[in-house]
């Protein structure tokens, strides 16, 4: 295991020493002894919560060697000094690793090196250094993905805690707040929230359930943050209806009728609605009427409850026990996600139930919200954001989407996520509809949704694949500048569900306002990555709320890097850097030459290339099944590779240093189609073998990771190196020929003509080996994402006309 | 969903009444109500315990629709009768299916009778039988898994219970005790246990560490029963030590010096060991001295810990704070894995910390022990229940092993468990000798394991493979006369880590040993089945604790088929029989001809066919990468598979109807080998084009199954039909021709000589649909299982000397 920890806030020895005080860890008693080996004595006595008795902890300590040949009751014997090494074996073994496997004892600093593990340089302890050694041991990470303190919380090192007064709660330590509440007694309600919204037009404002995570502290008084995840799944999903809206995608691609548009034909106005009155608020009630079993939870959440923040989720218009109709990214649906947090902030009406007759304030809370969620729950997040809404301290938005346009559409194509072709809005609509799964709301609401849902099918526009207002409504970028919350962004570059570029054309937006953002970039698809081994992420956010909720001086806004990326190249390797490509200067231009990439100052001759996109049918029948099958044939350079024929593949020289490719490769060049409509795909390609990171992490431990102490639990996972493979696809990017110079702009093109065209490619962040070539593939129907109509299209490039500029970093910035 | 529920108790109308009383369903209000509709209304008020008032409950019945067009509101309004189609409509709701999508508003009873429900015949309801037909809906199970009350449960139903008088617990409902205890309050315990064994020879008996979690009703005089998990993996494993042991398959086979023995002379016989005196007991305490945070737990364990008993987790000799060298299988582990029970009997001795200068009773059990838990563990309660122990009133063994000999070898050959290829027992034992994870422990005690594992590795003996004194001291079979026990035993019929020999072995014992026995065979490999959708395993289990270890008289000896097999055919669909094969006097009974396999009574011509077992190096290689590569081209019938001369393939005719194919398939014949030694393997495949399960279940909702309230979690899964496939596998054998008689005898064979041999392949239940072709193969080494030389070896087998014997069981028996 290395290490990779941001969130230690530098102490110094007498705030640390002030802290173990407060944790109990130094204790009145201590002062009276008179040996530092008795205090360090004392110290490791406090790490065993489990055992009550001093014989108990004679066989713990029995259990751990101080030397290479004393275990830890023989050396304390006749021990006069603590030395650094009999610090760090002991600390080596409390934090989970093991001698003769994981390090040695003759030598623990050197593991400490190479773990990345802090340490204190001392080489003897005096009473202080060796409180300050012990403070830092504490809050370093070991080979169970949890600092020292975490571990023992689980052990139940905080339950003593559970009864301090509410004055003293909730607990920082290390500018992170502990576990000192009592998940046991947590309290659960449900509450209706009025929204300024009539979506399903019943003459009445949508009630929106809530449910409501908080610390019983509450009920005495304490007032705490708010972790609220909207998420549309939160209530149930209907799959069945989801899988009935999709769409078949094995349709041909025909030609646009051309036309005139600018963005301002397509630009969305944003219309005050005709809203029905809010109702009368004639009785109040501190107390809710509803409770709930179990709540689809959230890991990060369930972390933070042991920690005194509160949680709440909600699914919005369209969901279980809610009003309204699913909008998929709609303004209403931003709108409805704001609602939660007005409400939160004593600015908008809650009920106890859906008659509405007893009002209810959020009288538990601090009125400082955090909103956190991947995907569709990251993205509304971020929609709440870019509305400014007072009180939405920061949001956490992990893997979410900034532009609906960039989820389900490219550059005038129809374009899948990855895994789900054929789902576009109106199918993520129906699958979240859930009062659907309600079969008497069903009976009053369905058709009125049915309609809507035939309403979102028709403007989506797959047809056309064109950027129209339906788009533009549901294009956060537009509204960045309003943004007032601090912002994390994580973000997998292999998520190829939610691609890189939403998450890039946010971060850049976001350099021109004056908020604080962070920006995580890791090598995974699709996932979350709390529960890693090697990254700290948990504290980080732990780190980032206590100071954006609880207002805690911890430095978080300096501590944390501004972009934090994984390496690709290694396992267990972060990098923290200033900024993405924003500060990049330099620059890989390629042209191509027959099936080169060549640096583009190199001569080359004029020349086309042909490649035809229709597959024999069987071929096409297989790759519909099996579409790894395809992406492999693709860019394999056999001859008798299938593809081979129908895609183009340049490749570049042996890069002579390691590269750092950021930011969005632009390709240009030009084109001919035999048909008067066309498209174009494009990946690039890390050519070279080498042993790759898995795009998901691996399972290290399930259930190892402890939320708190008997409260929930997450799995220990990690990125690990697979066996060689020859290459890995880098981005990739698609275009409709009738779009090269606007999404919302149809142009219309002759066959057998040539055309300009230029784009970028989804961005990246990418440590291209020494020794490793760059490839560029450019090919027609992208089995994974686009329609496939698998036609008679074939295709001429200019190859002198092709070129390639990729942004670099320098690879020693960091 | 199709529901498989052999957990109901019949149970009489006025018993019923009284139970739905005794848990609050029927209230003393209910008797003064005058219509049934009324009384409908009152319970299905109970149902909703998340809403405390009128105006809430509306909503959720809102929700609900009564008819094709009335909510259920809008249906009670002017209600004067039940009937059970409006009950079943609400019914089907309640249970978690959709109308729509799993059933027709219009005709629900259809709906019922097609996933299997039970339901109350009378199409309207007096006020008997509407209580009836509502105890009988609390008990039935619904598309998430579990049965109503299960499901209300998880929505704090029994949370008002948890103030129940103890002698008012446990609460049992339709024979199954229910989740009236609060597991926030669980109390952990740690104690030493000393067992009569002194296995790493320190001159003190050894100490065993055991973590106990009992309800705290314990604490103020409720005595419960226990399950106890015997699991050296419970407190950590060695994988690096593990590795370390592994063994090279990549070895010749050579050949044996013939001998002369019998089964005599390799018979185990135990020795009275020469122990240490007990400890003496000075002083005694109630109460432990260690507790601990999270232990590993299992996730039937965590079900009944809200139900009422008690759970004893065990690690054994060899593991994290016990004394004792890990030994895999001998008998010192069975005494190791008894002596907790003896405790929990009153017949041992424990002590609260390893000084053991306190000692502690087991004073808050009952004394009624079950044994619980999968593979290893599950192992370790079969070693147990062959003592006889007193006080184990029953063991719930799952894919146990049953004699490590057929764990590890086969008929004289080394044959590893399935995806665990060159493991032996050194491997495991190193790998679970868990002291080695405490390096001030290891540090006294690793050199004298290391003699240990020395000694294992020499006498497990794989140089030969024969079965010695050391296998036969490994051997439980031969002592299942001593079982006292009540068994149920839970095997996989695709289990190649634990063959199916290991469970149908100890079944076929067990016949003439007067205990209750049931087993229950699936289509899964080394999995549990405690989270399908379609079985109700778990109330299977309650329903059979609830009998065993509180002496509930609830018939779950006799509710509970005798052998209760997942059909490989179809999804969803399970079967009760009376036995396996033991009542079956039919076969079927092949001769082989060519390459066909014809019926027994066909005359076949006199011929010989051959094959080689070497494979060119690059193809072995690649092989040795890909196992299932392998075993796809092993059964190819493809003239191009580069196996295709590697082994015999014989199909038989097309099955005129299905056939039930169980028991031990048994082959005959005659072989010769060019070398003075060999071994050949054998398959039985299904050949037909088909949809068949998945041998793993898959996810259906995570974490969806509650096991109480606000307590731990279990995904919901089940098998489904994958894509169609032209065969699978039905089962394999291997055979050392030097062991044709005998695994404990090596005869002398001369090469190019023919020899006869016969052998049963590992049990099978396979039901072999009408058209389907019964395969068999003969080959040499298994990728797989077997050591792999790949040697110049040459097999010639006389056709007309081939037979294959296969008992079938009437398909119309169930």
């Amino acid at each position: 295991m290395i290490n990779n920890q941001f969130a230690i806030v530098p102490t110094d020895s007498e705030a640390a020493i002030a802290e173990l005080t407060k944790i109990h860890f130094i204790t009145p008693a201590m002062t009276s002894l008179t040996t530092v080996p008795a205090v360090y004595r004392a110290l490791l006595a406090e790490s065993f919560p489990e055992v009550k008795t001093t014989s108990g902890l004679k066989h713990k300590f029995a259990n751990l060697m101080a030397t290479s040949q004393l275990n830890l009751n023989e050396w304390l014997e006749n021990a006069t000094v603590v030395n650094n090494q009999v610090f760090y074996n002991v600390g080596l073994q409390l934090l989970g690793f093991l001698p003769g496997q994981d390090f040695d004892l003759a030598d623990p600093l050197l593991a400490m090196r190479d773990i990345h593990l802090p340490m204190v340089a001392d080489s003897a302890f005096d009473r202080e250094s060796l409180y300050y050694a012990w403070y830092l041991l504490l809050n370093t990470r070991g080979n169970n993905g949890q600092t020292l303190i975490e571990a023992l919380t689980a052990r139940g090192y905080f339950v003593p805690f559970y009864q301090l007064p509410n004055e003293q709660k909730p607990l920082f330590f290390n500018g992170k707040a502990q576990a000192v509440f009592n998940t046991n007694d947590l309290i659960r309600d449900v509450v209706y929230v009025e929204a300024p919204l009539d979506t399903d037009h019943d003459g009445k404002r949508d009630l929106l359930k809530v449910e409501i995570l908080r610390p019983a502290e509450t009920a005495t008084g304490l007032k705490v943050p708010v972790l609220y995840t909207a998420s549309p799944y939160n209530q149930g999903i209907n799959d069945h209806a989801g899988e009935a809206q999709m769409h078949n995608v094995d349709v041909p691609l025909t030609a646009k009728t051309p036309d005139t548009n600018t963005y301002e034909d397509v630009e969305y106005q944003p219309q005050t609605p005709d809203l029905p009155a809010e109702r009368p608020v004639k009785t109040t009630s501190d107390d809710a009427e509803e409770t709930f079993g179990r709540e689809k939870s959230y890991t990060l959440n369930d972390y933070f409850l042991a920690r005194g923040f509160a949680v709440v989720y909600a699914a919005g218009i369209g969901s279980v026990d809610s009003d309204g109709l699913a909008p998929t990214g709609d303004i209403d649906e931003t709108t409805s996600t704001v609602a939660i947090i007005e409400w939160l902030t004593g600015k908008r009406h809650a009920f106890t139930n859906r008659d509405a007759d007893v009002a209810i304030k959020a009288w538990w809370t601090n009125g400082s919200v955090a909103m956190t969620g991947r995907s569709y729950l990251g993205t509304l997040a971020t929609a709440a954001a870019t509305t400014g809404v007072d009180g939405l301290k920061t949001i956490i938005s992990e893997a979410a989407i900034s532009s609906w346009y960039d989820y389900y559409r490219d550059n005038g194509l129809v374009v899948a996520p990855d895994t789900f072709q054929g789902e576009d809005t109106d199918v993520l609509a129906a699958e979240v509809f859930s009062r659907s799964l309600k079969s008497g709301d069903a009976h009053r609401i369905q058709s009125k949704f049915d309609e809507k849902l035939a309403e979102l099918t028709k403007d989506q526009d797959r047809d056309t694949g064109n950027y129209n207002r339906y788009w533009d409504e549901r294009n956060y970028l537009k509204n960045v500048d309003k943004i007032k919350a601090d912002i994390v962004m994580v973000h997998g570059l292999n998520d190829w569900n939610v691609k890189p570029r939403n998450v890039a054309n946010l971060w850049d937006k976001l350099q021109k306002v004056p908020v604080t953002k962070k920006l995580i970039l890791h090598q995974g698809q699709h996932i979350y990555i709390n529960n890693l081994q090697s990254l700290d992420f948990t504290d980080m956010m732990n780190l980032w709320l206590s100071h954006e909720l609880y207002g805690l001086d911890n430095h978080a806004e300096s501590l944390l890097p501004n972009v934090l990326v994984q390496d690709n190249t290694k396992a267990e390797t972060w990098h923290g850097y200033d900024n993405w490509w924003q500060d990049s200067t330099q620059s890989l231009d390629f042209k191509v030459q027959y099936k080169e990439l060549v640096p583009a100052d190199h001569p080359v001759d004029q020349r086309a290339a042909h490649f035809t996109d229709k597959l024999p049918d069987k071929l096409f029948k297989h790759y519909q099944q099996d579409l790894n099958a395809w992406q492999t044939d693709l860019l394999s350079e056999s001859k008798t590779n299938p593809l081979y024929d129908h895609r183009l593949l340049f490749k570049s020289w042996q890069a002579p240093s390691d590269q750092l490719l950021v930011g969005r490769p632009h390709v240009q060049g030009s084109v001919a189609v035999n048909k008067n409509f066309g498209m174009l795909s494009f990946m690039l390609i890390d050519f070279g073998e080498a042993k790759r990171l898995t795009v998901s992490p691996q399972m290290i431990a399930a259930k190892a990771l402890d939320l708190g102490f008997h409260w929930r639990e997450d799995d220990l996972k990690d990125f690990k190196l697979a066996p060689a493979t020859p290459f890995k696809m880098i981005t990739k990017g698609h275009l409709n020929l009738q779009n090269r110079h606007h999404p919302w702009h149809a142009e219309a093109i002759q066959p057998n003509e040539f055309y300009d065209f230029e784009l970028d490619l989804q961005p990246i962040f990418h440590h291209l080996l020494k020794g490793h070539q760059v490839g560029l593939v450019i090919y027609g129907t992208d089995m994974k994402m686009t329609i496939r109509g698998n036609q008679d299209l074939q295709y001429s490039l200019n190859l002198n006309d092709i070129q390639l500029h990729i942004p670099v970093k320098s690879i020693d910035e960091n």
